[in-house]
């Protein structure tokens, strides 16, 4: 079973790596060799600590998105300018490898002038969730460290708008005063959706309504599952008052399959959107094969 | 000169004594001592460090506020309950100590039960406000870690609301992916007040214009010294937004006189208030002194 060419999402904490053959997936590979652990020359020993198995004495073609392709990463491949195509071939970028069995090539991210915006990853799941429902026209939202939603329209990132939730809610439950009332208990279903509409209809009350957690922890016996969950409710009801005019009455797609994923879905749902979920790993995958596609045409 | 009795604040991170005299403040002595740094044990020692040489054989009186008072400090002075006096000479608190040269009296903190709040501290420097300023009715605005808006009426906390802002411009400059664009340059006043007027009027943009920090500092080279006057100014800017119910056509004043203080004036002229500035330390020291004044009456 030949190695046509090998797929790699690389993110600050992550790295992965595929061997695509004729037929899809051969073999998948992954380590905690993120980009914020490296530096400059420790990219390529990286990669091939990985992918070595798969190599043959010929040059196998590595795509590459992610973090890889930042400034602190490989190489430099500099934002493209939106609106545009999510990816195009003619700015994939050579990084520089001494090992002549590889050629790696990074996807660029994509940059916003106003208001001012980057993205660099999630380019290539856009790409995949075209790839994977050809014509689609809408809003993708990407949960996460920093949500991303996208409007997509002919093919083309439109316009989009990032959200830091995943970091504030990673931060205020682990490094606030918060962290206190955070750990044990059963996520609380029902408290988060009084949570979200509480900050979706009022989404200046976030300020306070978050130090209203610690204060009924103290005073009232808040039990931390029902915390954690109103956090979360909280933080994601003022994005999505922010992200309103992405979303309402609009076709969304939300990439991920997760919990985190799980929960935007259902947030949506109590706002009468009815979105659909593509895995995060097929967007990333879709995305890579089509990018290596535009190259071999 | 003698000690009449020792005035003590006594923080999650500082610990301050004043030696207090007829005349007023005899000497001042602080340290490093706070609550989050002490076990039970280590309270008793880390005051006679600071305050022996104002001793005498007689036993002096200490009336210390703060965290010192909470579960985790010395001995915890539970919570009183608004609305009520800031102070009762009836709910202060001794704390067991081994000294026979001291007597420590600890003033409790205050608890709302709807919406659930909790202060501690707080209460002594809102005391100290209505002592230097008889008769004051209206709201008392203490900025922070945990920002209080605190609604003040016949001499009684009638209602308060408690808001993260300083601790979240801490995290999100220091620990959050915006701390790579924050250190240097020089503060930015026109942009905090656009950073502030943005949020005030669409709080609901905090979550995207928190990352617009980050990508302008990337594609279009924000300057850091803007940078953090933004995201003081967007921060504070939300917390007007759920607090105007407060201020709006209110007597305010500001507890503090620091730059964070100013600030919060600089937003509320903008809005058309008029606060007065009471510096922190002299609410505080008014504040211990009334309740002094009330256990000797």
């Amino acid at each position: 079973m030949k190695t046509d060419w090998i797929a790699v999402d690389w993110g600050t904490s992550n790295l992965r790596a595929w061997a695509m053959g004729q037929g899809g997936i051969l073999a998948h590979a992954a380590s905690d060799d993120g980009m914020g652990s490296l530096d400059r020359d420790g990219f390529e020993p990286a990669l091939l600590r990985l992918i070595t198995p798969w190599l043959t004495a010929d040059r196998t073609e590595v795509i590459a998105c992610g973090m890889v392709g930042s400034r602190q990463g490989w190489f430099e491949a500099p934002y493209r300018a939106t609106p545009c195509t999510p990816l195009d071939s003619a700015s994939l970028v050579t990084a520089p490898s001494r090992d002549t069995r590889i050629a790696v090539r990074l996807i660029p991210g994509l940059k916003q002038a106003k208001p001012a915006d980057v993205m660099r990853g999630e380019e290539t799941q856009i790409a995949g969730v075209l790839a994977l429902n050809p014509g689609f026209d809408g809003v993708i939202c990407l949960p996460g460290t920093h949500s991303k939603w996208v409007h997509v329209s002919a093919g083309e990132v439109v316009s989009f708008q990032t959200f830091m939730t995943g970091e504030l809610f990673a931060l205020l439950s682990t490094q606030s005063v918060l962290r206190h009332g955070m750990t044990g208990g059963d996520w609380d279903d029902a408290a988060f959706d009084t949570a979200l509409s509480d900050t979706l209809s009022r989404p200046e009350r976030i300020g306070a309504k978050l130090f209203g957690l610690r204060a009924e922890g103290l005073i009232a016996g808040l039990d931390a599952g029902a915390a954690r969950a109103r956090l979360s409710g909280l933080l994601i009801g003022v994005e999505l008052a922010a992200s309103k005019p992405f979303w309402l009455g609009q076709e969304v797609a939300i990439v991920g399959s997760e919990a985190l994923a799980k929960s935007y879905a259902r947030a949506l749902v109590t706002q009468g959107a009815s979105p659909r979920l593509v895995p995060a790993t097929d967007a990333t995958l879709a995305g890579l094969t089509a990018a290596r596609a535009q190259v071999t045409a």
